[in-house]
């Protein structure tokens, strides 16, 4: 490594001790990396100086100089995330540490709809979350409900037949004067923000109830994406043969026994607002045990290939809460070859998960690279 | 690295040349590896001292000395294979270029005996081509027909009810004169003779149809073992939820229609070989088109699930041929999210496939670490 390269090497090593160990002292950071305080001291003059950190008010106490701890800095730059839902869309700011400052979720019926709607539509909620949050947004992180090619393009979203081969990137950063843009599956931004935000463990199948049902992996703290870049699709696995057609072309998939939409179907229920209410009802308990005993054993399939020790439900799954995840643990403890028995867990980050997820990738970014 | 570590890491790098472009040069090797000749020779030296490697006649013409090429030696350290069936035991010597030198299979019932009778079976036909092969054998590979655990027992076979956390690895190795044994599974260890003797692809998702069937995947050239060390088991994803019981505890697991016993009983064959005899007639071809079918509504879901390009048919599956593959391919092409279609292809090695495999670590490891 050149200089150039070390220093910059160690700028991300400072700005790492100071995201994981916040508030923390100039010399205890010296500690933690292994580098001369002088040494430090200029690092984190950059990193003032960049915005990436900034300095609490001198602690009291003991006798020297104040301490002066260091945190990311609250104002400095900030990521947008944006969410394109089968009829929602989202935005969220989140600040360097992965606070969210702004958020916002609007209906928008994308089904029967060119996607420069929804994407204008994506942009002016965008605009009002950036000037509510008032923090520099230096790139967009968006979330897509379907298979994100290499391009980062909209490959292929079964539930939204008009969006095909999409270049969602390049159309929002048009719109959002030119703000770099990068593209991500909804289920593994979700899958992402609860490793990242939720204390969630490394070796993780996620699973998220939405319109589809978005499944992601994630290994030794990564997602894994495949050899082709595009893994973790769990919605059309098939839990029924003869079951409904679907809308992939296939027919009794997972997402027609346990999507949103044939869940609140099966309960009788008028919206999945209506469902969760309802949830310990008869007719919904009992969609709810269905539906979980379908994903139970489509889940258990995936474990049996991938030998994940943790699922996590997301999405209206976590929101079911107990009734469905017991379903879901008791086909797997019947289903899966492996000893012992997985850990079925709801994710703790609530809906706004995938969008945390898609403005925590920004950051996350601008944090390894400063 | 210290001075003998550099020593060992060329030594393997050597003979990586050899195994990988013999017939070749002490000359060609240097060119190769950017080592001295001077040390390529040295090298060499110690690598026909260890039996490893070989010359061949000298190569005439040209003038100077003649080239004298390498190659690995046919008559050095051997690897012995051994695969443990549901009802069969086989074992196979491989010498160090992963030609098979010997191998034999025989039918052994194991469902309903002690795990010690099968393994002393299987050690008495290891004993028998040890003899015939002639060659020093160094190591033993063991194929097994469930979940090895992380200790290389084997921790649960579903077709094997009495095998439950055996470890065949001692107990083999007492049979066998103490010679070192690895356990693997089935259904991997045939995956890696495909990638390794066959020509195979790097990222391949293996399937193979036995009693049960073996499922196996391989990423960038390397089994993809999973978090728990398990990856792979295929054969009891649900295909039909109403389905037969299975010996797994669960109810319509692709074994249950696609496992050997299934389709033969689906064809009214009499036995494998009298399915493989009569597959052109009408009620085998519409076994076989049945069994295809439920294992391309399985191998679509892991497709979608890992995002791998080529799907490779092994065992009895690979002797079906075009019928099977065709049916397979068809259900892929319709239930897979991602664009390219997922090639279809039957195993080349044929029905020694996990016995090569099983032989084939034990050189492939002596090669890699000499």
């Amino acid at each position: 490594m050149g200089a150039a390269e070390v220093r910059r090497h160690n700028l991300a090593l400072v700005l790492r001790e100071v995201a994981e160990g916040e508030p923390v002292s100039r010399a205890a950071v010296a500690a933690l990396t292994g580098l001369t305080r002088g040494t430090v001291s200029s690092l984190v003059d950059e990193l003032l100086a960049a915005d990436l950190v900034s300095e609490l008010a001198a602690a009291r106490g003991g006798t020297g100089r104040p301490a002066n701890p260091l945190q990311l800095n609250r104002s400095g730059p900030a990521g947008l995330g944006v969410e394109i839902g089968v009829d929602h869309v989202g935005a969220c700011v989140v600040d360097l540490s992965g606070a969210v400052r702004a958020v916002r979720t609007v209906p928008s019926a994308h089904r029967d709809r060119p996607p420069s709607d929804g994407l204008e539509r994506a942009a002016v909620l965008a605009r009002e979350v950036i000037a509510e949050a008032g923090l520099p947004v230096v790139g967009v992180g968006v979330a897509l409900p379907g298979v994100v090619g290499p391009q980062g393009e909209l490959q292929r979203a079964p539930n939204l037949p008009r969006w095909i081969d999409v270049g969602v990137g390049g159309m929002l950063s048009d719109l959002l004067d030119g703000l770099p843009v990068d593209t991500g599956n909804e289920a593994d931004l979700a899958a992402l923000a609860e490793l990242w935000f939720g204390g969630g463990p490394p070796d993780v199948l996620h699973v998220s109830g939405e319109i589809g049902v978005g499944g992601a992996i994630v290994l030794g703290g990564d997602l894994f994406r495949g050899p082709g870049g595009r893994a973790g699709e769990l919605g059309h696995v098939v839990v029924d043969p003869d079951g409904p057609e679907c809308s992939c072309g296939g027919r009794g998939c997972l997402e027609q026994a346990a999507g949103q939409d044939a869940l609140v179907r099966a309960a009788g229920a008028a919206d999945v607002e209506d469902l969760v209410r309802r949830r310990a009802e008869p007719a919904p308990a009992a969609a709810i045990d269905g539906a979980g005993r379908a994903l139970g054993v489509a889940l258990a399939g995936a474990v049996n290939l991938l030998d994940v020790p943790v699922v996590v439900l997301g999405g209206l799954y976590a929101r079911l809460g107990a009734p469905l995840r017991d379903a879901v643990a008791g086909e797997l403890r019947t289903r899966v070859l492996t000893s012992p028995p997985v850990d079925v867990r709801c994710s703790v980050l609530g809906p706004d998960a995938t969008l945390r997820g898609a403005a925590g990738s920004v950051v996350r970014a601008r944090l390894r690279n400063p």
